[in-house]
Parts: structure tokens; sequence; C-alpha cells
């Protein structure tokens, strides 16, 4: 792990706490190319009622309208939990370069959790790193589910 | 084979028709709720300059917008070409209750021809069905791939 990982994973993470404020599962990503921020978004499916607009999915659209171009070879996304089918299909559909992530996601992740979706003949030169600020987007989750939980326990009639 | 679901079909392949105009791989697609067309796109990756502009990703966020939520159980996604991992991602995020594709995909295809993403415990209640006007999309991605390979061959210096 790179110190720079590290240091693009916190914005990542502050992409989360945003989301998180909304009411939104806290997920946070961040693209950058040639060392710089060149995207970031948080997660907007309830606010955006939109099922796609995962960070990933908000974060990669951003970055092709940034640089103007579909292929992101040279694009570092740093991502606070692991990707998606969905997420992860749009990372190789844009030739990503690198994906670094934090938090694994047994529920849903495609780089190893429930599926590996680079184990197939698929456009899969994107280079992986796991666990960077892991601890801390895990913590971001567990806060945000527990809180949810007691609120709806709040508004269950006795 | 409803008769309906050709119908909705031929919608999509003008979709895809109207796509491979713009230079852009045809592929097109309609989402269909309450018997009617709710939302409509074709493939633009090219023009957009947007790794993430699929068909199938464009009906559904214009599908969204248009019935203002990101549940989508009661939607059927018609689409020319199986959906890649992306795409079949985007349909189980978005609990789409059914999808109707044409040809199969034998480079990227999600749903049964590179992997079967319905094999894996995710939201996968959406309903399947295949084959639906498979001759008339697949015509039109060759037709496209041919006069493309026509294209490149005529540019190349002797």
């Amino acid at each position: 792990m790179e110190k720079t990982d590290e240091m693009f994973m916190k914005e990542a993470l502050a992409e989360a706490e945003k989301a998180a404020r909304l009411g939104e599962v806290p997920v946070g990503a961040v693209a950058v190319a040639d060392g710089r921020i060149v995207a970031r978004a948080g997660n907007r499916r309830e606010s955006g009622r939109m099922a796609t607009a995962h960070a990933e999915m908000l974060c990669l659209e951003e970055c092709c309208r940034t640089l103007g171009r579909w292929r992101l070879e040279d694009v570092t996304l740093y991502v606070t939990l692991e990707p998606c089918p969905m997420c992860a299909g749009a990372v190789f559909n844009a030739r990503v370069g690198r994906v670094v992530y934090g938090a694994k996601d047994p529920s849903m992740g495609a780089c190893g959790s429930v599926l590996d979706l680079r184990a197939y003949p698929l456009h899969t030169n994107t280079e992986f790193t796991s666990g960077v600020c892991a601890r801390e987007s895990g913590e971001l989750l567990r806060d945000f589910f527990a809180r949810r939980r007691r609120e709806n326990e709040q508004q269950r009639p006795d």
C-alpha cells in the first residue's frame, strides 16, 4: 500500500461521510489521473431516486465527462467498499487502470466476496488493491446501519 | 413468447438502428410499465464519450427519472442484446421485474454466455426471456461490424 493510496482513500471516505449525512448508505469514491483527483462522488441511490447512482458509477461518469473520453486506462478509482457487479462491470467497460477499495462487501461484492468478475474473460486488465482504510470504511457502514436499526425500532408501534 | 414481447422488441430494435446511424454498436432498449413504454434508449458510448452509456443503463436511468423511484419491480426491460455484467448488475440493483433480450453476446454476456450472474445470491428475482427477435438483432450487429471492417480496410495504406 502506497502512502498516496491512503491519502486518496481519505478523500473517498469524506464522500462516504457526506452520503451518510444525506441518509444514503455511506460509500464514496474518487478518480485520480496524473496524481490528481479528477472526479469525486458518493452514493445517491435514495436521494437521486436512481438505481444506478452508486458512488463508483457517478464518479466514473464524472471522470469520463472531465477527461472527455470513455477509456480510462490511466485512471485509478478509489472506493470505500468492494464494487458490486454493476460497478465492477463498469470498471471493466471503462478499462480503468487500477481500483483501490476499502472494506469487503459480503452481500454484493463482485471482486472476490460473492463472486469474482475478474475470473472471466471480460476486458479485465484492471489492477486491484484492497483493504486500504478498510477499518474506517467498515465503521462508517456499521454505524449507519446501527443508527438506521435504532430509528426503525423507535418508529415501531408498541 | 408473447405477441407483445415481439412488439416491444421492435421498438428496442428501432433504438438500435438509430444507434447504428450514429456509428454506435447497435444495441437498443425500451422499458415498459403498465403496458406502456416509459423509457427508451440506444447505446451512446462513443458519441457520449461515456463508458457506462450502454442502452440498458440509459434506459433504466430514464425509467427511474420518469417513475420517480429506483425500485422497478413492475418494469419489463426489452433489450436487443444479452446484458453485460454492468447492465445485468444494474437490472438486479433496480429490482427489475423482467428482462426480455434478443441475441446472445458470446463476448460480454452475463446472463449465461460468458458468465451467469443469476447463479449468485444477489437480488436476483428478475425473470428472464431470451431469443425475442434474436435474428434481427444479430443481423444489425453483424452488418455494423462488417461495415466497420470494410471502412477500416479502405483506410489502410497500401
